[in-house]
């Protein structure tokens, strides 16, 4: 392998490397946004926590009506 | 220390472990609980995706009234 080849896949590498940390902390913000959004919903209509969770989209599909 | 003081310490020590496995599960159980009811939010309501928490909070509010 030639040292420009090396080179390339180290870039490679690391290119990759930064793309899944990036996924990870997208993916990490949109859990934390999910987590803020059931909180939200369950203090503001509190009988969600005694819905399944198919319930839970026929109520709310039914409030937007 | 007893004999008895030490197996009494020692259950203690098992108990309140296992108490504080208990608090963990439970807690994984309403993070997951509140991260599907999330995703059933924005499912049902797309919009509330381009919503502050505070404005969710009152979207929802409304909804019910």
């Amino acid at each position: 392998m030639s040292f420009t080849e090396k080179e390339f896949l180290q870039a490679k590498h690391r290119l990759e490397e930064a793309q899944a940390r990036n996924r990870e902390k997208e993916r990490k913000v949109r859990t934390r946004r999910l987590i803020q959004e059931g909180a939200v919903l369950e203090k503001a209509i509190p009988q969600v926590r005694q819905m399944s969770l198919e319930q839970l989209e026929g109520y709310l599909c039914g409030l937007i009506k």
